[in-house]
């Protein structure tokens, strides 16, 4: 039988939506490629999948590239290759955030924040949508040969005062998102962007790098913070959505939250 | 224990999105309260139901306005009263819709669709908010004091040719979603809005009156029309979110749809 | 030679952005026609522009309904026939407010919001488009053979607490102006919505009624409210595009104004 | 007296959208400084704008690109010093368009659409935010100390099939205006995008570089391609626009355009 293979692009230390997504995942039977910078947390996170029952391996990488990426996904498929492995889901939640006035915006912040939410994404895209093409029949029971999840955020729908780079950046893997949604919808292949609107409750005080720091996160309150967790469980509705009813896009928001 | 009450508005001939949704509830365990016109097709559905070991009850309406909606509402209540009973789901799918040349719209035309659309939607949200504010704790396991969902379609996001009234009541839906989706969002009760972008594959041949007719649809594929019990999954899924990750809204459209 | 008419519906107290279309159009030498309720501001309005050395006549009107609108147009196109006349604008600035709480709006908020935003903008459209299609030549030296303007508001994009019924109608105002302008543009008929995202520097201290009122502005600041002659000033390039590059929708704001 | 300086990035081969707008402006009196490839059209174009009585130089670059941007803009300041003159409009009309399936996208098509698209654009934006903020006093009369436009597309607003890597930059380039119309507006800074939805009609037969090619344009019909003096003085009516009522976003369009 087919294994099922998740790839994840970005699970920063290891207690955000990256994270969350490769449990839930590795709970349901799949076997989860991380792919992420930090070496130490992401081996952290894999051995932890690996004793909870699950399969983890990590991929570590130095930087998110256009180059980084493909070799990335070319390194999961030389472990994990088919016919026993199928890539059916694939998550780009890296991000390059920057926030900061306008005047204080360096060149390498703008480079950067292109190399990271445009050219990796583009390139993991690539990846993601060949490896989907090539399960030569449809491997999953909902009829997708794969699906392709984007990790936006609030600057995803709107410039900022702080945001003119991080927004560039999010509106862009946006469009990506909806330019493949339209292209592969027709050979059954899934795409959805989620954009994140609000804080995440994550290990650290900063939220995730998805959204702009908004002081200590000491107190997460369920009701005024996004749970990664539940962010993944509407990952996981996404990849089972049979594709007569297929979402694009989604947000989600904690119900507290202003806007 | 408090039975959880599902009230859902427009089931048109039985076959379609409301009705979807009604099965899937009374699966989940929901008592389902049906309030559409058509007397015959709401009761046929109300004791196929219950038929299937689930428990629904029928309350035909002569048509969809602010006091027959207000009415409707109360004799729910009527039937399933506190504590025993608790409304924690309230789907408005009623639509009236409109597809002509604007210079073929009648005063009429629009008179109906601002009652169906805007009067009876604006009077079944004010019944189901009062109802929801009334659960004293929450009773249902995700935080919400209630979910209410509105089926939206291609024309809540766009007008075009032949549909400036249906357009005109969609937007108006959409607003009224996203007005209450901020402000009761702070007391636990969660508004959603589900875009519905394409055709309905239902039982008869002109597709659901959420989307314009588009011919016959004698051989509904599996990728070019919405399955109405997917659509049900989706409300399902909606409703189950916890409330530190609500969504507002999402599209829904078949794999192979060109948009 | 054709003398063209200019139709503004919706004058308010004739210090506010109704008003400054009158003025303006006046002076670039169209005779204006003005429906609006307040017969005692709408003679007002007119004699001051008579006595300006313009041209312009009253058409009191009880009510913002469909049949009033119907009835104006007729009244108006009685008083200025063809072919010594042809009406080549109109701009249909009259709304019906309601800034409340959700629970507090009644039944006859929402009739009157339909009434005043849904049924007389159809019929005034209605109306408008005839007029248009009946200019047997293209009147105007830009190519089109009229222009129809909707006046819009912030609400006409975010529903938000407070504006559950504002919205809708502003929603579905939007939804009109697109859907026309997508069917008549092929006729030369030039539809444009302007989204007013601010106070306006009114001659009463309560703002314009497209937008809420936000306390008394006593002190209007030019960079911080509208003003209603540059809002003219807009209205006037729209209807002096040339058919080659029209504008459906743009947003004015102040240049201080926080969104 | 001070002499008014508008820089324009991006004249293609001078039939288009920026050597339409460089000769309005330089008929209203501009001095007109002219950023772009092709040394041979742009000298030509700044010769043809000093024959017809015009101030016109032209600043030939290499490619678009952060530094070069920013090289650019310090020529000009060299050659048009303070306090004789006042660079009080820029215009960034440059585009890297690609169109093509997503699979067929090189990692360069990439690379070249952020460098242009968003690296250039940000370092333009940069130089002329810095030079509208010199502007000791309000140089002009509407109260605007400067205005920077940018020229989006279709693209700017929909991903689409072939269009993955032009959407991106796009996209980004529209969240850009946004970000910065909303950071320098209190600083009586206006920023402004304008959203060219159909194909120009220029010189040659593919279009302007915003728009994909759609077959030769032998007979262009005034009311089905933008005119390129059409759009011109639409940016001219942007930058008079006074600061009470400052647009961001329009979208022009030709009458018989479907959309």
């Amino acid at each position: 039988m087919v294994s099922q293979v998740i790839v994840i692009a970005g699970v920063g230390n290891g207690s955000g939506t990256g994270a969350a997504v490769a449990r839930l995942f590795a709970q349901e039977g799949y076997t989860v490629a991380l792919v992420s910078r930090g070496e130490g947390a992401l081996k952290a996170l894999a051995s932890s999948i690996t004793g909870a029952g699950g399969k983890a391996e990590a991929f570590p990488i130095s930087e998110y590239s256009g180059d980084v990426m493909t070799a990335a996904f070319a390194a999961i498929q030389a472990r994990f290759p088919a016919p026993e492995y199928a890539i059916t889901v694939a998550v780009f939640n890296a991000a390059q955030g920057v926030w900061k006035p306008f005047l204080q915006v360096t060149p390498n912040d703008i480079r950067e924040s292109n190399k990271v939410n445009i050219e990796a994404s583009f390139a993991f895209s690539r990846a993601a949508i060949l490896a989907f093409q090539s399960n030569e029949a449809l491997t999953s029971a909902n009829g997708a040969k794969g699906t392709l999840i984007f990790t936006g955020a609030t600057a995803s729908l709107r410039g900022n005062v702080t945001t003119s780079v991080f927004a560039s950046g999010k509106f862009a893997l946006r469009s990506l998102s909806q330019s493949l949604a339209k292209e592969f919808g027709r050979e059954d292949i899934h795409v959805a962007h989620a954009i994140i609107d609000g804080g995440i409750a994550t290990g650290n005080t900063r939220g995730d790098r998805n959204t702009p720091p908004s002081g200590p996160v000491e107190n997460p309150k369920p009701a005024g913070l996004l749970s990664p967790e539940s962010i993944a469980t509407s990952y996981l509705y996404l990849v089972n959505q049979d594709r007569s009813s297929w979402t694009w896009e989604l947000d989600l928001r904690p119900a507290h939250e202003k806007w």
